[in-house]
């Protein structure tokens, strides 16, 4: 027995990511490589008690099928945290997902058809290339610096046919880098002038560390935005609740499609999480996250300045759960991971981040779930690892 | 602002039933229309039980991001609980999926090209139709009788080509029908002469209210199936807790779209499932739905001989949720079902269900969630409805 599998099966691969990862849960390994939140800051007991006050209040509602857009009181609250005084966010707009992942599948086969353009960020994030990806789009690697993608570079010609432009202003993953104010209003105005759909992913946005959050692109042009927002990292990832917001028009298509893909996202997670941060939680509970990962990050910055070699380079994120580091020309992150795991400390290689031209000589640090002695230990190892190679290099 | 949608967008349709659904909340509506498994039938306090000790036991796993597989525990228990003296099958090759609807979804996307050929039922379920067709297959409608698909008519030129033939042998949405073994057998032998893949779609397999289970088309010829289950009908839906089995070589490409469709089935929900069917709960529960089912069948089919008029045919279900109806010819169910809700009782128009040349004088009935008395007099309204119409046309 053998079977045909269609053109978008075939170009499936296994994540480089995932193998890695599988190395990395023995439990002697130091592992930077996940891109896991940290368990020790999900609400355990606020989420027993909201399992059950949702099974006393409307058991059959909460067990039985529901409507695909998701449950009406969680896309309210929802519309209302993302409305500001110039921005009424309609709950008509809203379109609850599992997990924001799903938001990338369902977009991808609403936008793009095989050869299709479409412009994501140098690098961008994994997950979103692998969903893109079943709908065979044409990438264009728009040109990125420290502040995100670079405006100027976005140019008539690269937007032409463009189906949309996937951008990641907060924290990215796998870079930690946040596009500042000044960039994001350039991004915006092209947008506007071009008729340019952006896809804004923020699953970090509520984790910065140094000072307030900036504007979101859906504030700034929200006629072309389509935003894609979770509750992986300030709840707890294994509820898959992620959720988007769209315009009317593409929010319908969107809703057809995810009738065709699960029908709808479990009703009684969606109501455990409605109950959960109903009553003004989270404003509570994401400080608490804030504070964990801002002294991880810094035990992780104060390690890799003292123990990696000085040709080494890499940012001082501003909040979500990643360091990028780059290194030498000519080192190759792969090579080095190998003798990493050997010595029991992970990370990921940054390859595999890269639509096009991977640049081998990165790699993402992830500080969420390590407490700040292993974090010191890992590092350690890892300065010790770069110091070896860099002799090979010179 | 504009945008382009993909080809496969712009074929997407709202489902025609997902519209007379909304119709038909009215609480003084006597629905036929719905498929949704009775909320009496939810084990409310079995599943607030499960949910406590889920969290107690390991809240960290049930609350993290999980392996795209599915947890392990309910893959080894779907394993042994599809597992046979002939038949052995591996933890390995089930993949838990978000719901069985999103079981469709992947294979839609792994084995489906634009213009590959899918052989369906006549009719057939209209969530896979709505599945496959973001693949835009060609659809080949196998003719069909009382007994399923007729194997007959399965010739070396319908299969030509064909990715694969979706099947679901036990109490079809929407006929209601159930394949006998002679049937079964002839099917599973065009499979393996011809290589053919069969998808195996069964949410209904447990409901059996008339003798013991058919053999699986999985355990007639294990090579060449992909069967597909799900917990919506004999737990709760609202969970979105399905599952497929598939050889080898497929589930990992399964795996693979999976990944990129919502990394995983919630963690915290598969893990409430496990535990509360893991120590044989399904096995007292289930006959209190099939009980359940049964009198209510038996309550419409009682109506249906007392107020239908002679002209119209229906079936005697053995099992599941449906009733499929034959009008005489010329009649038309859509505008029946106008008339119908006028008042306040609804059914679903067959002709969805079609791939290929819908017959408009079908209609399907749920018997599911309605009390006997209500059966009876939604069931005596549609007889008056039948009548007039009848009047009409001959």
């Amino acid at each position: 027995m053998s079977w045909t599998f269609s053109q978008r099966a075939q170009q499936l691969t296994s994540s480089a990511i995932r193998e890695i990862l599988k190395v990395t849960e023995r439990p002697e390994v130091i592992s930077f490589a996940g891109g896991l939140p940290a368990p020790d800051t999900f609400p355990v007991e606020r989420l027993r008690a909201s399992s059950e006050a949702v099974l006393a209040a409307n058991p059959t509602a909460a067990l039985q099928y529901g409507p695909t857009e998701g449950y009406m009181a969680l896309r309210e609250w929802l519309a209302a945290r993302h409305s500001t005084p110039q921005l009424r966010i309609d709950p008509a707009n809203v379109l609850v997902t599992t997990g924001s992942q799903q938001a990338l599948d369902l977009l991808g086969k609403v936008l793009i058809d095989p050869g299709s353009r479409v412009l994501v960020e140098t690098p961008t994030y994994l997950g979103a290339l692998q969903a893109f990806s079943l709908s065979e789009p044409e990438y264009v690697a728009v040109p990125s610096d420290a502040s995100g993608p670079i405006a100027a570079a976005v140019t008539a010609e690269l937007l032409a046919g463009a189906r949309f432009m996937y951008c990641l202003p907060n924290f990215q993953n796998p870079s930690g880098r946040r596009i500042p104010l000044a960039r994001r209003e350039e991004i915006a105005a092209i947008a506007v002038r071009h008729g340019l759909l952006l896809l804004e992913d923020d699953p970090y946005g509520a984790l910065s560390y140094a000072g307030d959050a900036l504007p979101s692109l859906l504030s700034l042009c929200p006629h072309n935005v389509v935003y894609m927002g979770s509750f992986s990292k300030v709840l707890a990832p294994g509820l898959r609740v992620g959720y988007l917001i769209a315009p009317p028009e593409l929010h319908r298509k969107l809703v057809q499609a995810k009738q065709a893909a699960d029908l709808h996202t479990p009703s009684y997670t969606q109501r455990i999480v409605h109950q959960t941060i109903k009553d003004g939680f989270l404003d509570e509970h994401i400080p608490t996250i804030r504070a964990l990962y801002a002294q991880r990050c810094a035990a992780m910055l104060e390690a890799m300045d003292e123990y990696f070699p000085a040709q080494v380079r890499w940012n001082r994120p501003e909040g979500g759960m990643f360091i990028w580091v780059e290194l030498p020309q000519g080192m190759n992150s792969f090579e080095l991971l190998d003798r990493a795991v050997a010595r029991n400390v992970a990370f990921v290689p940054g390859a595999p981040f890269f639509a096009h031209q991977p640049q081998l000589n990165t790699l993402r640090l992830s500080f969420a779930t390590v407490p700040p002695d292993r974090i010191r230990q890992g590092i350690a190892v890892l300065g010790e690892i770069l110091r070896e190679a860099g002799k090979g290099v010179s």
